[in-house]
């Protein structure tokens, strides 16, 4: 399958699917400047927590390593300016602050070898961060995709697929690897209004693999569980709390609720980094509240309601543990309780 | 508040709202005329089951009015004629076939008093098919508005509101009662994937008549449960059996889930007409299914997903009778299994 972001390590470039061309078209890029690298990840050609952090640790490497600058004191001071105006790009983006981080570490660990030995440590820590990715993701799937049965009909809501992350994705694992093993699982995608990451990523990315892909609107989701038709629920999650209250795009706790009453299992596919042990509960995380416009247009166009029409609009919600049948990370599967013990 | 159809029986004349221009335009029209009336009903500028066959009874009566035929049974003949070209229009709309057959009886009854009779029955029972759904729809909101509290909070899926009927509606008439009482309930609605009847009729109507409403993803009425926000639900029905359960919009099951896991009453609000005692339980309606087009595309732009992706898209979910809480009719509100005894 195709990556979402990878080095050429060859020539010294990031590659990149830009995603806001998606579905419509699948376009790979390359990016050896920070100005342009600055400008994909704010117009969110580059998008995902984790592949923002993979894409900005490679291209801060593609450009840095082209530098003129001699002494390693001042090739240094300019990583940290040229750090600083990366992150900028998005700045509540954990992964991306983080990715910038562990390159300045590696860059300032080998000063004493001089810049050309500063620029083979941010081309090694890049590569490392983009296969530690890779692998966390095929652990998750590997671990989940003892859950999958040969032909299983599974569900998943948003994207936690490739494009969020540079392989496998976190939910989509299990699925991918599934395939890779010959179960062919049959997977209904939620379209997950309002901003359709469902119907446009997911659908595309398990499409363009091979994966049989059926699209149905979130509603759909509980009429398919009541005629038996799923055998289980696959999901991402952008944090989970200590006691295994997982946030996640809105629409998640519907899902799960309605797989808790017919009977389906659910399961919450994460890395460790999501796991926030400081973090006790559901009850504790913030629920981001975005723009109205999401819902009342579709693609800029106001045609969807009475403008006296108030609109509630959260970005997310949290699932309580006790729906969650399993948390599937890269060190194997865990229950709410246990996350503490897998740390 | 508005009709959605009404007679100007002073000019003999259908008046009703274009509901092809909802939610940017309120246009109201008339109608006299035969070819005109096929066509808006064809085109769904008048929509709605019952408000297809009030619409249909008051158009019929203003054409044939106008007729300069004066032999009694050559008028029969014509009205037998125009009354079959007319239910060809929507073959399946059982309202509109119902009403024309209702014309053509009280037509037929007053044949000895000659045209002039005939023409004063096509008027009376046009009015009587239109005072009777108003008058309908008004006792199921006496009824429901009891089990509205000052203040409180309602979800509503799809639109079963005054655009489908002709005033009040079914789902939305305990709302109205309920605001003309002084109670000033706050509605949430469901926008309704895949088109959006919540966000471009239900959203449209209750603020076009000042009630506070809130549109939001149908994704999202789990988080606004969890947290306590919703006091109860009301929906309306396509078709409920015999033993309580119910056919209603795509979705409704979700939200009928949800409600019973969170502890918020679920009603159906519904006519007898709506009421299959043949059927005996939800196992046996149809589901249609629709085309993959309403989920793909939004106003016939083809931008959702990938072509390689299929599509399930089913008109109408089945709630079972222990997901609701009571049966919303003109006669009162009743258990499943009590049906039997109101019919």
């Amino acid at each position: 399958m195709t990556d979402t972001v990878w080095p050429d390590l060859k020539n010294d470039k990031l590659m990149y699917i830009d995603q806001t061309l998606l579905p419509n078209e699948k376009r790979v890029c390359e990016c050896c400047d920070l100005r342009q690298l600055y400008g994909e990840i704010k117009r969110l050609a580059i998008r995902g927590a984790p592949a923002i952090g993979v894409g900005a640790a490679i291209g801060f490497y593609a450009y840095e390593t082209r530098g003129t600058e001699t002494d390693a004191k001042r090739f240094l001071r300019a990583l940290e300016e040229d750090g600083e105006y990366l992150v900028s790009s998005r700045p509540t983006a954990v992964n991306l602050a983080w990715a910038v981080k562990r390159m300045l570490k590696a860059a300032k660990s080998a000063e004493n070898g001089g810049v050309p030995a500063m620029k083979a440590a941010l081309k090694a820590e890049a590569e490392a961060i983009y296969n530690e990715d890779i692998a966390t993701c095929r652990a998750i799937g590997e671990h989940g995709a003892k859950l999958i049965k040969p032909g299983a009909r599974l569900l998943t809501h948003c994207n936690a697929g490739a494009l969020a992350a540079v392989r496998y994705g976190t939910a989509l694992a299990p699925i991918y690897l599934a395939q890779e093993q010959g179960k062919n699982p049959r997977v209904f995608a939620d379209e997950t209004r309002p901003l359709l990451q469902g119907a446009r990523l997911t659908a595309w990315e398990l499409a363009e693999n091979g994966v049989d892909v059926t699209l149905i609107c979130d509603n759909m989701a509980a009429s398919l569980m009541a005629k038996g038709e799923i055998d289980a629920v696959f999901v991402g999650a952008d944090r989970v709390a200590a006691n295994g209250d997982a946030a996640n795009k809105i629409g998640t706790l519907s899902v799960a609720v309605n797989a808790n009453h017919f009977g389906v299992p659910f399961y919450v596919c994460a890395p460790f980094s999501t796991i926030d042990l400081e973090c006790p509960d559901g009850g504790s995380i913030i629920i981001e509240q975005r723009a109205p416009e999401e819902v009342t247009t579709m693609h800029y166009r106001r045609m969807m309601t009475h403008p006296g029409a108030k609109v509630y609009n959260p970005a997310f919600d949290v699932t309580p543990a006790e729906l969650i049948t399993g948390i599937v990370t890269e060190k194997g599967i865990f229950k709410g309780g246990e996350l503490a013990n897998g740390k």
